[in-house]
């Protein structure tokens, strides 16, 4: 049994999947980790006695003490592999030295996952465990589309488009293995990924999660300009600056309302309407530069709980991407099909919902030799 | 007659042009003003001893003491007009006060075109005198189209995509005021603009000019997260980082060698050649973005010193556009012909001299009712 450990900066996804099993053998999942934690198995929200409590260690003890089956190995979900991890890798005590070092780089992730994996030693100190990461995806691309165009000493230091939400492409990756693909995975964080033949040829994430898309509260790319223009002309401290960008901004800044998705579709305020309107609108302009990066296209694919669930989003982005050829199945996008697209669009159009817990586990069979 | 004042960071153009004329009766240029100013006039480098020196004033009134006849009325090139200018504006106390109060916004541009248009009104008091903005051709795009993803109540005090290059982009829009044009104005400073029908539909630059595209030195858009990054985890003063992606970045960062495509070009180095292979790269990927905020493309503008000069530059750029249906012909883009496009380019690709003067002074004849 491969326990499967996928930590969100607030959430933590627990499961246990057989080596080469499609599904999990069971799942939990704990959400809203530092305020009242929430937890369901298996889609079954329990009620709030029964929930765990405590930071994401605590949640994760608590889990693993309600396990059906001990565990042969472990993998995680770790945000950040910097330059150096470009596939899954064996966690010991060097390895995990080296994730603390990138901490600074997704403060908001890389803790929770560190916090889990010392957790999982402590509960069984011999299992193997292996880190997954979301950026090894992306070490694929050429070495243009991962440059900023910065002083040659700050590349060579580091600071590159490492790209980001690698195992939910992966996935699709696998999912859809020939042609030239755009992956949109939509979530509260969201991104795009050119994918040719399986492999990333460029994404919109950078060397921050805060690249890119606009996002539930964070609001994606922006002049770094207007970034410099907040501290120097009006008075914002870094950190104020930062907590503004990916707190408050986004489909929350624009709308004033809400970061969800459902809210906004729900409300009747015009707010809310151009939040929505905006979100599709950077999608597709993303989607072009990618477009471009790809020099065409076969296979548009929506993931993430956004890309799965808000059907005028993906009608919103669709209209859009009309030059690419993609033409929607306005009832089949309504129903939420596997395949959206109408027989006129030269583009396939599919729904492939996130499953980031079988990438791991068969990344970790795959390093432990099937076991 | 009309005097022209085209206001760069360290340059000042000056022409004089009878109404409706295409080319100036007069025109002299003076660059490097605050090192060592270099006159040309008609294309002649004047030798040192007959160059002006100071700063953008005393060079204006230099340039003033030696026109051949008297001027009827002025137009000033002026790099920020903000939310309020969406076209030419008669000058006056109340006018400009207000674009003192865009210095901030513009710190490299704008204190000189002030300090022109002060020179001009005080050589002579009563002179009709119309300031031209590099943001106004940019007021026509659709809202979605300006807007970042920030809090309402900072999109609402201006903190959006105002746009530069407009008086550039003018010009292009006047060569081809039909269709689906993307302008690519490539000097110095460099950006793109999709243009429909002779109206901006979206570009690169935004809320200030460093953001997009690749630059000589200045790095284009990086991630907010990255600008960040540097000031809280690398301790760099927010100075520091305005002077390192606006002044040490772009094709100099990269190359390390110079800011300047010849140079680059002529250089035998790894280096030189990543440098403009990332510039190209990112003219491409941003296009993919116009592309799509087009829906299409009928005709592709080079203007600007290196889009009219840099035959190798125009070369990579449109081999990555061939997605867009782009293919050049080499010969007479070698020889650099108004049009390169191949004949079997189902795009028109073009290089259209940029002509700011001509278009800032039909600008002012426009305004002052021809005279």
């Amino acid at each position: 049994m491969i326990l499967v450990l996928n930590t969100g900066s607030s959430s933590l996804r627990c499961a246990l999947f057989r080596p080469g099993a499609h599904a999990p053998a069971w799942r939990a999942h704990v959400a809203e980790i530092g305020q009242e934690p929430r937890l369901s198995v298996d889609g079954i929200i329990s009620d709030r006695e029964r929930s765990p409590t405590g930071d994401h260690a605590a949640v994760a003890r608590w889990l693993f003490a309600r396990l059906p089956s001990a565990p042969n190995a472990a993998g995680h979900r770790v945000v950040h592999g910097g330059l150096h991890y470009a596939a899954p890798v064996r966690l010991d005590a060097r390895v995990v030295e080296a994730l603390e070092g990138l901490v600074p780089l997704a403060p908001a992730h890389q803790p929770q996952a560190l916090a889990c994996i010392r957790a999982v030693g402590e509960s069984w100190p011999d299992l193997p465990q292996v880190a997954c990461f979301d950026t090894a995806f992306h070490r694929t691309q050429d070495r243009l589309a991962q440059l900023y165009p910065l002083p040659r000493a700050l590349i060579d230091e580091g600071l590159v488009r490492f790209g980001f939400h690698g195992l939910s492409y992966a996935h699709v990756a696998r999912t859809f293995p020939h042609g030239r693909v755009l992956a949109a995975h939509l979530g509260h964080g969201a991104s795009l990924c050119a994918i040719r033949d399986g492999r990333s040829v460029a994404t919109t994430m950078g060397f921050t999660t805060l690249d890119g898309l606009m996002m539930s509260s964070r609001s994606g790319a922006v002049d770094p300009g207007l970034v410099l223009h907040l501290i120097r002309e009006r008075g914002l401290s870094p950190d104020a600056v930062a907590e503004l960008l990916n707190e408050r901004s986004g489909l929350l800044g624009v709308s004033g309302i809400s970061d969800d998705v459902r809210v906004l579709e729900a409300s009747g305020a015009p707010e809310a309407r151009e939040a929505l309107d905006l979100f599709a609108y950077r999608v597709v302009r993303e989607a072009g530069s990618l477009f471009a990066a790809l020099g065409g296209l076969d296979t548009l694919v929506f993931t993430g709980g956004i890309g799965e669930h808000a059907t005028p989003v993906r009608a919103g982005i669709c209209r859009g991407l009309a030059f690419a050829g993609a033409v929607l199945d306005e009832a089949a996008n309504g129903q939420g099909k596997a395949s959206i697209g109408d027989p006129s669009s030269t583009v396939a159009i599919r729904i492939v919902p996130a499953d980031e817990e079988r990438e791991i586990a068969l990344s970790v069979a795959g390093l432990l030799g099937g076991r």
